[in-house]
Protein backbone atom coordinates (compact mmCIF):
# COMPACT_ATOMS: atom_id res chain seq x y z
CA UNK A 1 0.00 0.00 0.00
CA UNK A 2 1.15 3.10 -0.21
CA UNK A 3 1.45 5.76 2.43
CA UNK A 4 -1.51 8.38 2.26
CA UNK A 5 -0.45 10.63 5.09
CA UNK A 6 3.03 11.82 7.14
CA UNK A 7 1.73 11.63 10.77
CA UNK A 8 -1.88 10.50 11.71
CA UNK A 9 -2.52 11.18 15.73
CA UNK A 10 -4.75 8.65 17.53
CA UNK A 11 -7.04 10.50 20.15
CA UNK A 12 -7.91 7.75 22.50
CA UNK A 13 -5.73 4.57 22.07
CA UNK A 14 -9.21 2.16 22.41
CA UNK A 15 -10.99 -0.83 20.85
CA UNK A 16 -11.18 1.28 17.53
CA UNK A 17 -8.22 3.51 17.91
CA UNK A 18 -6.03 0.74 18.02
CA UNK A 19 -7.75 -1.19 15.48
CA UNK A 20 -6.59 1.30 12.95
CA UNK A 21 -2.86 2.06 14.40
CA UNK A 22 -2.53 -1.79 13.89
CA UNK A 23 -3.75 -1.26 10.03
CA UNK A 24 -2.12 1.79 9.26
CA UNK A 25 1.19 0.24 10.86
CA UNK A 26 0.97 -2.97 9.03
CA UNK A 27 -0.13 -1.75 5.66
CA UNK A 28 2.18 1.23 6.11
CA UNK A 29 -0.54 3.90 5.37
CA UNK A 30 1.48 6.98 7.36
CA UNK A 31 4.85 7.46 7.96
CA UNK A 32 4.51 7.41 11.73
CA UNK A 33 1.57 6.88 14.61
CA UNK A 34 1.35 8.62 17.69
CA UNK A 35 -1.42 8.12 20.54
CA UNK A 36 -2.66 10.76 22.49
CA UNK A 37 -3.78 9.07 25.81
CA UNK A 38 -4.51 9.81 29.21
CA UNK A 39 -4.54 6.52 30.64
CA UNK A 40 -0.83 5.89 30.91
CA UNK A 41 -1.65 2.20 31.16
CA UNK A 42 -2.88 2.25 27.85
CA UNK A 43 0.15 3.92 26.14
CA UNK A 44 2.30 1.43 27.84
CA UNK A 45 -0.01 -1.52 26.71
CA UNK A 46 -0.29 0.79 22.77
CA UNK A 47 3.56 1.27 22.80
CA UNK A 48 4.23 -2.63 24.47
CA UNK A 49 1.98 -3.72 21.89
CA UNK A 50 4.31 -1.91 18.67
CA UNK A 51 0.57 -0.40 17.29
CA UNK A 52 1.80 3.44 17.50
CA UNK A 53 5.41 5.02 17.35
CA UNK A 54 4.64 6.93 20.10
CA UNK A 55 2.50 7.84 22.97
CA UNK A 56 1.77 11.01 25.46
CA UNK A 57 -0.62 12.63 27.17
CA UNK A 58 0.32 15.73 26.06
CA UNK A 59 -1.93 17.19 23.24
CA UNK A 60 0.26 19.52 22.08
CA UNK A 61 3.48 17.22 21.54
CA UNK A 62 0.89 14.27 20.44
CA UNK A 63 -0.83 16.43 17.39
CA UNK A 64 2.40 18.69 16.45
CA UNK A 65 2.79 18.35 12.67
CA UNK A 66 0.60 15.65 12.81
CA UNK A 67 -1.48 15.73 8.98
CA UNK A 68 -4.73 13.71 10.08
CA UNK A 69 -5.63 13.84 14.16
CA UNK A 70 -8.79 10.73 14.53
CA UNK A 71 -10.64 11.32 18.06
CA UNK A 72 -11.27 8.24 18.99
CA UNK A 73 -12.66 8.93 22.69
CA UNK A 74 -16.20 8.94 24.24
CA UNK A 75 -17.89 11.52 22.49
CA UNK A 76 -18.11 12.86 26.65
CA UNK A 77 -14.16 13.58 26.09
CA UNK A 78 -15.05 15.61 23.08
CA UNK A 79 -15.12 19.03 24.47
CA UNK A 80 -12.18 18.70 27.12
CA UNK A 81 -9.86 17.13 24.03
CA UNK A 82 -10.73 18.87 21.20
CA UNK A 83 -10.04 22.13 23.79
CA UNK A 84 -6.83 20.49 24.26
CA UNK A 85 -5.01 20.08 21.11
CA UNK A 86 -6.91 22.05 18.29
CA UNK A 87 -4.57 25.57 19.16
CA UNK A 88 -1.09 23.50 18.23
CA UNK A 89 -2.79 21.96 14.86
CA UNK A 90 -0.63 22.94 12.43
CA UNK A 91 -2.46 24.35 9.19
CA UNK A 92 -3.79 21.91 6.61
CA UNK A 93 -4.21 19.21 8.73
CA UNK A 94 -7.88 17.47 8.58
CA UNK A 95 -9.41 16.24 12.01
CA UNK A 96 -11.76 13.45 12.13
CA UNK A 97 -13.10 11.28 14.51
CA UNK A 98 -14.86 7.69 14.98
CA UNK A 99 -18.01 8.92 17.30
CA UNK A 100 -21.38 7.32 16.59
CA UNK A 101 -23.07 10.31 16.73
CA UNK A 102 -22.42 13.22 13.94
CA UNK A 103 -24.11 15.56 15.40
CA UNK A 104 -22.65 15.92 19.18
CA UNK A 105 -18.87 16.02 16.75
CA UNK A 106 -20.37 18.57 14.62
CA UNK A 107 -21.24 19.94 17.94
CA UNK A 108 -18.57 19.75 20.25
CA UNK A 109 -15.47 19.72 17.88
CA UNK A 110 -16.29 21.97 15.34
CA UNK A 111 -16.28 24.89 16.70
CA UNK A 112 -12.80 23.83 17.98
CA UNK A 113 -11.25 23.60 14.52
CA UNK A 114 -9.30 26.42 13.21
CA UNK A 115 -9.79 28.20 10.11
CA UNK A 116 -6.92 26.89 8.46
CA UNK A 117 -7.69 23.02 9.22
CA UNK A 118 -10.05 20.49 7.45
CA UNK A 119 -12.48 19.24 9.98
CA UNK A 120 -13.90 15.63 8.38
CA UNK A 121 -16.74 13.53 11.12
CA UNK A 122 -16.23 10.14 10.57
CA UNK A 123 -17.73 6.88 11.83
CA UNK A 124 -16.46 3.17 11.10
CA UNK A 125 -20.02 0.90 11.37
CA UNK A 126 -17.54 -2.01 13.04
CA UNK A 127 -16.73 -2.73 16.34
CA UNK A 128 -16.66 -5.86 19.01
CA UNK A 129 -18.12 -5.34 22.75
CA UNK A 130 -14.70 -5.62 23.77
CA UNK A 131 -12.57 -2.31 25.38
CA UNK A 132 -8.73 -1.02 25.32
CA UNK A 133 -5.83 -1.21 22.93
CA UNK A 134 -5.62 -5.00 23.46
CA UNK A 135 -8.83 -5.63 22.06
CA UNK A 136 -7.62 -4.16 18.17
CA UNK A 137 -8.43 -6.32 15.28
CA UNK A 138 -6.48 -5.43 12.24
CA UNK A 139 -9.43 -6.14 9.82
CA UNK A 140 -11.69 -5.31 12.00
CA UNK A 141 -12.89 -2.47 9.34
CA UNK A 142 -12.85 -4.87 6.15
CA UNK A 143 -15.93 -5.09 4.12
CA UNK A 144 -17.58 -2.33 6.91
CA UNK A 145 -18.84 0.93 5.86
CA UNK A 146 -17.50 4.16 6.55
CA UNK A 147 -19.79 7.02 6.72
CA UNK A 148 -18.26 10.41 6.54
CA UNK A 149 -20.43 13.70 7.35
CA UNK A 150 -18.27 16.82 6.57
CA UNK A 151 -19.89 19.85 6.59
CA UNK A 152 -21.09 22.00 3.51
CA UNK A 153 -17.94 23.18 1.90
CA UNK A 154 -15.38 21.45 3.75
CA UNK A 155 -12.49 21.15 1.24
CA UNK A 156 -13.23 18.16 -1.40
CA UNK A 157 -9.62 17.19 -1.36
CA UNK A 158 -9.18 16.65 2.57
CA UNK A 159 -12.38 14.25 2.70
CA UNK A 160 -11.42 12.34 -0.60
CA UNK A 161 -8.01 11.75 1.82
CA UNK A 162 -10.18 10.36 4.60
CA UNK A 163 -12.13 8.55 2.60
CA UNK A 164 -8.77 7.05 1.09
CA UNK A 165 -7.76 5.93 4.14
CA UNK A 166 -10.70 4.14 4.89
CA UNK A 167 -10.82 1.99 1.51
CA UNK A 168 -7.47 1.20 2.38
CA UNK A 169 -8.52 -0.17 5.61
CA UNK A 170 -11.10 -2.52 3.92
CA UNK A 171 -14.24 -0.32 4.30
CA UNK A 172 -16.39 1.49 1.23
CA UNK A 173 -16.98 4.68 2.23
CA UNK A 174 -20.64 6.59 2.22
CA UNK A 175 -21.10 10.21 2.79
CA UNK A 176 -23.90 11.55 4.84
CA UNK A 177 -25.44 14.45 6.22
CA UNK A 178 -24.84 14.24 9.97
CA UNK A 179 -28.80 14.57 10.63
CA UNK A 180 -29.18 11.49 8.80
CA UNK A 181 -26.58 9.73 10.07
CA UNK A 182 -28.10 10.28 13.31
CA UNK A 183 -31.39 9.10 12.48
CA UNK A 184 -29.89 5.72 10.45
CA UNK A 185 -27.58 4.62 13.73
CA UNK A 186 -30.74 5.33 16.09
CA UNK A 187 -32.32 2.60 14.61
CA UNK A 188 -29.58 -0.34 13.65
CA UNK A 189 -27.54 0.38 16.60
CA UNK A 190 -28.77 2.62 18.75
CA UNK A 191 -32.07 0.88 19.74
CA UNK A 192 -30.71 -2.43 19.12
CA UNK A 193 -28.20 -1.96 21.83
CA UNK A 194 -30.55 -0.04 24.39
CA UNK A 195 -32.74 -2.92 24.12
CA UNK A 196 -30.17 -5.56 24.25
CA UNK A 197 -29.17 -3.79 27.42
CA UNK A 198 -32.43 -3.46 28.68
CA UNK A 199 -33.26 -7.39 28.73
CA UNK A 200 -30.08 -8.60 29.85
CA UNK A 201 -30.53 -6.10 32.79
CA UNK A 202 -34.22 -7.21 33.32
CA UNK A 203 -32.21 -10.80 33.35
CA UNK A 204 -29.64 -9.51 36.16
CA UNK A 205 -32.66 -8.23 38.21
CA UNK A 206 -34.07 -12.02 38.68
CA UNK A 207 -33.45 -14.48 41.88
CA UNK A 208 -30.26 -15.71 42.14
CA UNK A 209 -31.50 -19.54 40.88
CA UNK A 210 -33.53 -18.15 38.29
CA UNK A 211 -30.32 -16.08 36.96
CA UNK A 212 -28.11 -19.35 37.56
CA UNK A 213 -30.77 -20.96 34.68
CA UNK A 214 -30.62 -18.10 32.57
CA UNK A 215 -26.97 -18.68 32.29
CA UNK A 216 -27.35 -22.40 31.51
CA UNK A 217 -30.04 -22.07 29.04
CA UNK A 218 -29.06 -18.72 27.24
CA UNK A 219 -27.43 -20.94 23.88
CA UNK A 220 -31.83 -19.90 23.28
CA UNK A 221 -31.75 -16.44 21.88
CA UNK A 222 -30.20 -14.79 25.28
CA UNK A 223 -27.18 -15.01 24.69
CA UNK A 224 -26.95 -12.72 21.44
CA UNK A 225 -27.87 -9.96 23.25
CA UNK A 226 -25.74 -10.55 25.84
CA UNK A 227 -22.66 -9.75 23.07
CA UNK A 228 -23.64 -6.62 21.92
CA UNK A 229 -24.69 -5.62 26.42
CA UNK A 230 -21.01 -5.78 27.42
CA UNK A 231 -20.49 -3.22 24.97
CA UNK A 232 -18.60 -0.08 26.86
CA UNK A 233 -20.53 1.23 29.24
CA UNK A 234 -19.04 5.17 28.61
CA UNK A 235 -19.33 4.97 24.79
CA UNK A 236 -23.08 4.09 25.15
CA UNK A 237 -23.94 6.40 27.62
CA UNK A 238 -22.23 9.27 25.94
CA UNK A 239 -24.16 7.98 22.50
CA UNK A 240 -27.94 7.80 24.60
CA UNK A 241 -27.27 11.35 25.92
CA UNK A 242 -26.11 12.81 22.29
CA UNK A 243 -28.66 11.32 20.12
CA UNK A 244 -31.52 11.47 22.49
CA UNK A 245 -34.04 13.08 20.25
CA UNK A 246 -33.60 10.11 17.29
CA UNK A 247 -33.52 7.55 20.04
CA UNK A 248 -36.30 8.56 21.95
CA UNK A 249 -38.46 8.51 18.60
CA UNK A 250 -37.67 4.97 17.48
CA UNK A 251 -38.00 3.93 21.11
CA UNK A 252 -41.59 4.97 20.93
CA UNK A 253 -42.34 3.43 17.86
CA UNK A 254 -40.73 0.19 18.74
CA UNK A 255 -42.82 0.54 22.18
CA UNK A 256 -45.93 0.85 19.97
CA UNK A 257 -45.44 -2.08 17.98
CA UNK A 258 -44.01 -4.09 21.07
CA UNK A 259 -47.58 -3.38 22.90
CA UNK A 260 -49.49 -4.80 19.76
CA UNK A 261 -47.59 -7.78 19.89
CA UNK A 262 -48.40 -7.95 23.76
CA UNK A 263 -51.74 -7.14 22.89
CA UNK A 264 -52.13 -10.16 19.91
CA UNK A 265 -50.23 -12.66 22.63
CA UNK A 266 -53.03 -11.96 25.34
CA UNK A 267 -55.84 -12.30 23.03
CA UNK A 268 -54.95 -15.56 21.12
CA UNK A 269 -54.53 -13.66 17.69
CA UNK A 270 -52.56 -16.69 16.18
CA UNK A 271 -52.65 -14.91 12.47
CA UNK A 272 -51.64 -11.46 13.49
CA UNK A 273 -48.44 -13.29 15.07
CA UNK A 274 -47.89 -15.50 12.10
CA UNK A 275 -47.71 -12.56 10.18
CA UNK A 276 -45.78 -10.86 11.63
CA UNK A 277 -43.28 -13.37 12.35
CA UNK A 278 -43.36 -13.91 8.34
CA UNK A 279 -42.58 -10.68 7.20
CA UNK A 280 -39.09 -10.16 9.19
CA UNK A 281 -38.08 -12.90 7.62
CA UNK A 282 -37.66 -10.98 4.22
CA UNK A 283 -35.28 -8.64 5.96
CA UNK A 284 -33.00 -11.16 7.04
CA UNK A 285 -32.75 -12.59 3.21
CA UNK A 286 -31.79 -8.86 2.06
CA UNK A 287 -28.97 -8.45 4.88
CA UNK A 288 -27.69 -11.78 3.82
CA UNK A 289 -27.84 -10.54 0.00
CA UNK A 290 -26.79 -7.22 1.14
CA UNK A 291 -22.86 -9.41 2.31
CA UNK A 292 -23.72 -7.83 5.89
CA UNK A 293 -24.69 -11.37 7.56
CA UNK B 1 -22.05 -45.84 19.63
CA UNK B 2 -24.48 -49.09 20.87
CA UNK B 3 -27.78 -49.18 19.54
CA UNK B 4 -30.30 -47.09 22.18
CA UNK B 5 -33.67 -48.10 20.32
CA UNK B 6 -34.42 -50.48 17.56
CA UNK B 7 -36.84 -48.14 15.72
CA UNK B 8 -37.04 -44.42 16.28
CA UNK B 9 -40.14 -42.84 14.38
CA UNK B 10 -40.07 -38.89 13.92
CA UNK B 11 -42.96 -37.07 13.62
CA UNK B 12 -41.94 -33.91 11.40
CA UNK B 13 -39.01 -34.09 9.81
CA UNK B 14 -38.41 -30.64 9.69
CA UNK B 15 -34.35 -28.79 11.49
CA UNK B 16 -35.34 -30.65 14.54
CA UNK B 17 -36.31 -33.91 13.42
CA UNK B 18 -33.89 -34.19 10.57
CA UNK B 19 -30.91 -32.98 13.00
CA UNK B 20 -32.23 -36.16 14.81
CA UNK B 21 -32.11 -38.44 12.39
CA UNK B 22 -29.15 -37.70 10.56
CA UNK B 23 -26.99 -37.93 14.21
CA UNK B 24 -28.98 -41.38 14.80
CA UNK B 25 -28.29 -42.37 11.66
CA UNK B 26 -24.42 -41.59 11.22
CA UNK B 27 -23.91 -42.81 14.94
CA UNK B 28 -25.74 -46.10 15.34
CA UNK B 29 -28.02 -44.92 17.90
CA UNK B 30 -31.07 -46.87 16.54
CA UNK B 31 -31.67 -49.61 14.11
CA UNK B 32 -34.37 -47.87 11.77
CA UNK B 33 -35.47 -44.06 11.98
CA UNK B 34 -38.91 -43.74 10.15
CA UNK B 35 -40.41 -40.53 9.18
CA UNK B 36 -44.21 -39.39 10.01
CA UNK B 37 -44.59 -36.32 7.61
CA UNK B 38 -47.61 -35.00 6.51
CA UNK B 39 -45.81 -32.96 3.50
CA UNK B 40 -44.90 -35.22 0.48
CA UNK B 41 -41.92 -33.01 -0.72
CA UNK B 42 -40.37 -33.54 2.81
CA UNK B 43 -40.92 -36.65 2.61
CA UNK B 44 -38.86 -37.25 -0.11
CA UNK B 45 -36.36 -34.71 0.82
CA UNK B 46 -35.36 -36.83 3.85
CA UNK B 47 -35.62 -40.24 1.71
CA UNK B 48 -33.40 -38.83 -0.80
CA UNK B 49 -30.83 -36.86 1.34
CA UNK B 50 -30.84 -40.58 3.61
CA UNK B 51 -31.55 -38.76 7.32
CA UNK B 52 -34.15 -41.97 7.22
CA UNK B 53 -34.88 -45.43 6.21
CA UNK B 54 -38.61 -45.07 5.43
CA UNK B 55 -41.30 -41.51 5.18
CA UNK B 56 -44.95 -42.09 5.40
CA UNK B 57 -48.07 -39.79 5.73
CA UNK B 58 -49.93 -42.86 7.23
CA UNK B 59 -49.91 -42.55 11.81
CA UNK B 60 -50.27 -46.41 11.50
CA UNK B 61 -47.70 -47.65 9.90
CA UNK B 62 -44.94 -45.23 11.03
CA UNK B 63 -45.45 -45.75 14.65
CA UNK B 64 -45.82 -49.51 14.18
CA UNK B 65 -43.31 -51.58 16.32
CA UNK B 66 -41.50 -47.91 17.11
CA UNK B 67 -39.61 -48.48 20.55
CA UNK B 68 -39.82 -44.24 20.80
CA UNK B 69 -41.25 -41.64 19.05
CA UNK B 70 -40.64 -38.33 18.58
CA UNK B 71 -43.21 -35.26 18.23
CA UNK B 72 -40.73 -32.77 16.27
CA UNK B 73 -43.85 -30.67 15.14
CA UNK B 74 -45.26 -27.72 16.02
CA UNK B 75 -47.22 -27.35 19.05
CA UNK B 76 -50.59 -26.75 17.40
CA UNK B 77 -50.32 -29.84 14.95
CA UNK B 78 -49.61 -32.08 18.88
CA UNK B 79 -53.43 -32.82 19.06
CA UNK B 80 -54.48 -33.91 15.85
CA UNK B 81 -50.92 -36.04 15.16
CA UNK B 82 -51.14 -37.49 18.66
CA UNK B 83 -54.76 -38.78 18.43
CA UNK B 84 -53.25 -40.18 14.77
CA UNK B 85 -50.89 -42.25 15.98
CA UNK B 86 -51.17 -43.35 19.52
CA UNK B 87 -53.78 -46.16 18.66
CA UNK B 88 -50.87 -47.80 17.20
CA UNK B 89 -48.33 -47.48 19.60
CA UNK B 90 -46.66 -50.90 20.96
CA UNK B 91 -47.14 -51.72 24.42
CA UNK B 92 -43.57 -50.60 26.35
CA UNK B 93 -42.86 -47.85 23.59
CA UNK B 94 -41.73 -44.58 24.87
CA UNK B 95 -43.09 -41.07 23.09
CA UNK B 96 -41.15 -38.01 23.38
CA UNK B 97 -40.83 -34.50 22.02
CA UNK B 98 -38.82 -31.43 21.37
CA UNK B 99 -41.31 -28.81 21.89
CA UNK B 100 -40.45 -24.98 23.31
CA UNK B 101 -43.40 -25.26 25.62
CA UNK B 102 -43.63 -28.55 28.51
CA UNK B 103 -46.85 -27.85 29.73
CA UNK B 104 -48.51 -27.84 26.67
CA UNK B 105 -46.80 -30.90 25.85
CA UNK B 106 -48.22 -32.43 28.74
CA UNK B 107 -51.83 -31.00 28.05
CA UNK B 108 -52.00 -31.64 24.54
CA UNK B 109 -50.12 -35.00 24.12
CA UNK B 110 -50.47 -36.51 27.99
CA UNK B 111 -54.15 -37.82 27.92
CA UNK B 112 -54.00 -39.77 24.29
CA UNK B 113 -50.66 -41.77 25.17
CA UNK B 114 -52.02 -45.32 26.61
CA UNK B 115 -51.80 -46.37 29.60
CA UNK B 116 -49.01 -49.01 28.54
CA UNK B 117 -47.09 -46.46 26.63
CA UNK B 118 -44.66 -43.96 28.87
CA UNK B 119 -44.39 -40.43 28.38
CA UNK B 120 -41.46 -38.27 28.96
CA UNK B 121 -41.54 -34.51 26.85
CA UNK B 122 -38.63 -33.39 26.03
CA UNK B 123 -36.82 -29.64 24.95
CA UNK B 124 -33.82 -29.41 23.12
CA UNK B 125 -32.39 -26.08 23.98
CA UNK B 126 -30.04 -25.98 20.23
CA UNK B 127 -31.70 -24.72 16.90
CA UNK B 128 -30.97 -22.49 14.24
CA UNK B 129 -33.12 -19.83 12.11
CA UNK B 130 -33.44 -21.98 9.54
CA UNK B 131 -35.97 -24.33 8.90
CA UNK B 132 -37.12 -27.64 6.84
CA UNK B 133 -35.54 -31.55 6.59
CA UNK B 134 -32.53 -29.89 4.76
CA UNK B 135 -31.81 -27.57 7.39
CA UNK B 136 -30.72 -30.61 9.88
CA UNK B 137 -27.25 -30.42 11.70
CA UNK B 138 -25.56 -33.54 12.49
CA UNK B 139 -24.12 -31.70 15.10
CA UNK B 140 -27.03 -29.20 16.35
CA UNK B 141 -27.07 -30.41 20.10
CA UNK B 142 -23.07 -30.99 20.61
CA UNK B 143 -22.55 -28.99 24.00
CA UNK B 144 -26.24 -27.99 24.17
CA UNK B 145 -28.63 -28.84 26.77
CA UNK B 146 -31.63 -31.20 26.92
CA UNK B 147 -34.23 -30.52 29.27
CA UNK B 148 -36.35 -33.54 30.17
CA UNK B 149 -40.20 -32.84 32.14
CA UNK B 150 -41.40 -36.42 33.00
CA UNK B 151 -44.77 -35.90 34.56
CA UNK B 152 -44.19 -37.42 38.42
CA UNK B 153 -44.74 -41.48 38.61
CA UNK B 154 -42.95 -41.98 34.96
CA UNK B 155 -41.24 -45.23 34.77
CA UNK B 156 -37.07 -44.42 35.94
CA UNK B 157 -35.91 -46.37 33.38
CA UNK B 158 -37.85 -44.89 30.23
CA UNK B 159 -36.75 -41.32 31.25
CA UNK B 160 -32.84 -42.92 31.68
CA UNK B 161 -33.42 -44.05 27.70
CA UNK B 162 -34.65 -41.13 26.22
CA UNK B 163 -31.78 -39.13 28.64
CA UNK B 164 -29.27 -41.89 26.78
CA UNK B 165 -30.13 -40.71 23.99
CA UNK B 166 -29.46 -36.76 24.17
CA UNK B 167 -26.11 -37.61 26.01
CA UNK B 168 -25.55 -40.06 22.81
CA UNK B 169 -26.05 -37.01 20.16
CA UNK B 170 -23.93 -34.87 22.71
CA UNK B 171 -25.96 -32.78 24.70
CA UNK B 172 -25.96 -33.20 28.66
CA UNK B 173 -29.71 -33.69 30.30
CA UNK B 174 -31.36 -31.73 32.74
CA UNK B 175 -34.79 -32.90 34.86
CA UNK B 176 -37.12 -30.20 35.28
CA UNK B 177 -40.99 -29.21 36.18
CA UNK B 178 -42.71 -28.16 33.26
CA UNK B 179 -44.06 -25.34 34.47
CA UNK B 180 -40.80 -24.26 35.59
CA UNK B 181 -39.12 -25.33 32.59
CA UNK B 182 -41.65 -22.43 30.35
CA UNK B 183 -40.83 -19.72 33.18
CA UNK B 184 -37.34 -20.08 32.65
CA UNK B 185 -37.71 -20.35 28.62
CA UNK B 186 -39.65 -17.24 28.79
CA UNK B 187 -36.86 -15.42 29.95
CA UNK B 188 -33.99 -16.92 28.19
CA UNK B 189 -35.91 -17.77 24.40
CA UNK B 190 -39.18 -16.53 24.24
CA UNK B 191 -38.65 -12.95 25.25
CA UNK B 192 -35.25 -12.63 22.96
CA UNK B 193 -37.66 -13.55 19.92
CA UNK B 194 -40.29 -11.59 20.82
CA UNK B 195 -38.35 -8.48 21.13
CA UNK B 196 -36.04 -9.49 18.09
CA UNK B 197 -39.65 -10.25 16.20
CA UNK B 198 -40.50 -6.74 16.94
CA UNK B 199 -37.46 -4.59 16.24
CA UNK B 200 -37.17 -6.06 12.90
CA UNK B 201 -41.18 -5.98 12.31
CA UNK B 202 -40.31 -1.54 13.30
CA UNK B 203 -37.35 -1.39 11.07
CA UNK B 204 -39.75 -3.40 8.29
CA UNK B 205 -42.77 -0.48 8.45
CA UNK B 206 -39.96 2.45 7.87
CA UNK B 207 -40.18 4.53 4.39
CA UNK B 208 -38.35 2.57 1.62
CA UNK B 209 -35.31 4.35 1.35
CA UNK B 210 -34.25 4.21 5.08
CA UNK B 211 -35.25 0.48 5.15
CA UNK B 212 -32.53 0.42 2.33
CA UNK B 213 -30.23 2.19 4.79
CA UNK B 214 -31.09 -0.17 7.83
CA UNK B 215 -30.11 -3.34 5.81
CA UNK B 216 -26.92 -1.39 4.74
CA UNK B 217 -25.66 -0.76 7.84
CA UNK B 218 -27.23 -3.46 10.10
CA UNK B 219 -23.73 -4.86 11.13
CA UNK B 220 -23.98 -1.92 13.82
CA UNK B 221 -26.62 -4.14 16.01
CA UNK B 222 -29.21 -4.64 13.81
CA UNK B 223 -28.30 -7.77 12.39
CA UNK B 224 -28.02 -10.02 15.07
CA UNK B 225 -32.00 -9.66 16.11
CA UNK B 226 -32.50 -10.24 12.23
CA UNK B 227 -30.72 -13.72 12.33
CA UNK B 228 -33.45 -14.44 15.41
CA UNK B 229 -36.05 -12.92 13.76
CA UNK B 230 -35.59 -15.45 10.84
CA UNK B 231 -36.92 -18.21 12.89
CA UNK B 232 -39.97 -20.38 11.79
CA UNK B 233 -43.12 -18.45 12.06
CA UNK B 234 -45.45 -21.04 13.01
CA UNK B 235 -43.50 -22.82 15.45
CA UNK B 236 -43.17 -19.34 16.94
CA UNK B 237 -46.64 -18.50 16.72
CA UNK B 238 -47.23 -21.71 18.57
CA UNK B 239 -45.06 -20.95 21.35
CA UNK B 240 -46.56 -17.73 22.23
CA UNK B 241 -49.96 -18.78 22.21
CA UNK B 242 -48.96 -21.82 24.19
CA UNK B 243 -46.84 -19.94 26.67
CA UNK B 244 -48.88 -16.92 27.17
CA UNK B 245 -49.05 -16.65 31.30
CA UNK B 246 -45.46 -16.66 31.48
CA UNK B 247 -44.38 -14.27 28.45
CA UNK B 248 -46.60 -11.46 29.36
CA UNK B 249 -45.04 -11.75 32.84
CA UNK B 250 -41.65 -11.80 31.76
CA UNK B 251 -43.00 -9.18 29.13
CA UNK B 252 -44.18 -6.81 31.51
CA UNK B 253 -40.94 -6.76 33.36
CA UNK B 254 -38.71 -5.88 30.73
CA UNK B 255 -41.04 -3.13 29.31
CA UNK B 256 -40.68 -1.30 33.32
CA UNK B 257 -37.00 -1.74 33.14
CA UNK B 258 -37.00 -0.16 29.35
CA UNK B 259 -39.52 2.61 30.30
CA UNK B 260 -37.01 3.62 33.14
CA UNK B 261 -33.84 3.36 30.54
CA UNK B 262 -36.19 5.75 28.42
CA UNK B 263 -36.89 7.92 31.15
CA UNK B 264 -33.51 7.71 32.40
CA UNK B 265 -32.38 8.99 28.55
CA UNK B 266 -34.98 11.97 28.47
CA UNK B 267 -33.79 13.14 31.74
CA UNK B 268 -30.26 13.04 30.93
CA UNK B 269 -29.52 10.80 33.79
CA UNK B 270 -25.80 9.32 32.87
CA UNK B 271 -24.67 8.05 36.08
CA UNK B 272 -27.83 6.13 36.04
CA UNK B 273 -27.09 4.68 32.34
CA UNK B 274 -23.65 4.24 32.85
CA UNK B 275 -24.50 1.83 35.87
CA UNK B 276 -27.10 -0.40 34.23
CA UNK B 277 -24.71 -0.78 31.30
CA UNK B 278 -22.11 -1.98 33.64
CA UNK B 279 -23.92 -4.15 35.51
CA UNK B 280 -24.76 -6.32 32.24
CA UNK B 281 -21.29 -7.41 31.34
CA UNK B 282 -21.39 -9.81 34.24
CA UNK B 283 -23.65 -11.59 32.83
CA UNK B 284 -21.72 -11.61 29.33
CA UNK B 285 -18.70 -12.87 31.85
CA UNK B 286 -20.97 -15.83 33.21
CA UNK B 287 -22.03 -17.11 30.20
CA UNK B 288 -18.64 -17.41 28.49
CA UNK B 289 -17.50 -19.21 32.06
CA UNK B 290 -20.27 -21.49 31.63
CA UNK B 291 -19.20 -22.14 27.49
CA UNK B 292 -22.52 -21.53 26.38
CA UNK B 293 -20.88 -17.66 24.93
Amino acid sequence: MTEIFGTIAIVGIGHIGSSISRRVKRDGLAARVVALETKPEHRQQALALGVVDAATGDAAEAVRGADLVIVCTPISAYPAVGAAFAPHLKGGAIVSDVGSVKQAAVRDLGPLIPAQVHFVPGHPVAGTEHSGPGAGLVDLFDGRWAILTPPPGTDAAAVEKVASLWRAMGSAVEIMDPGHHDQVLAIVSHLPHLIAYTIVGTATDLEATLQQEVIKFSASGFRDFTRIAASDPTMWRDVFLNNREAVLEVLQRFTEDLTALQRAIRWGEGDKLFELFSRTRAIRRSIIDAKQA
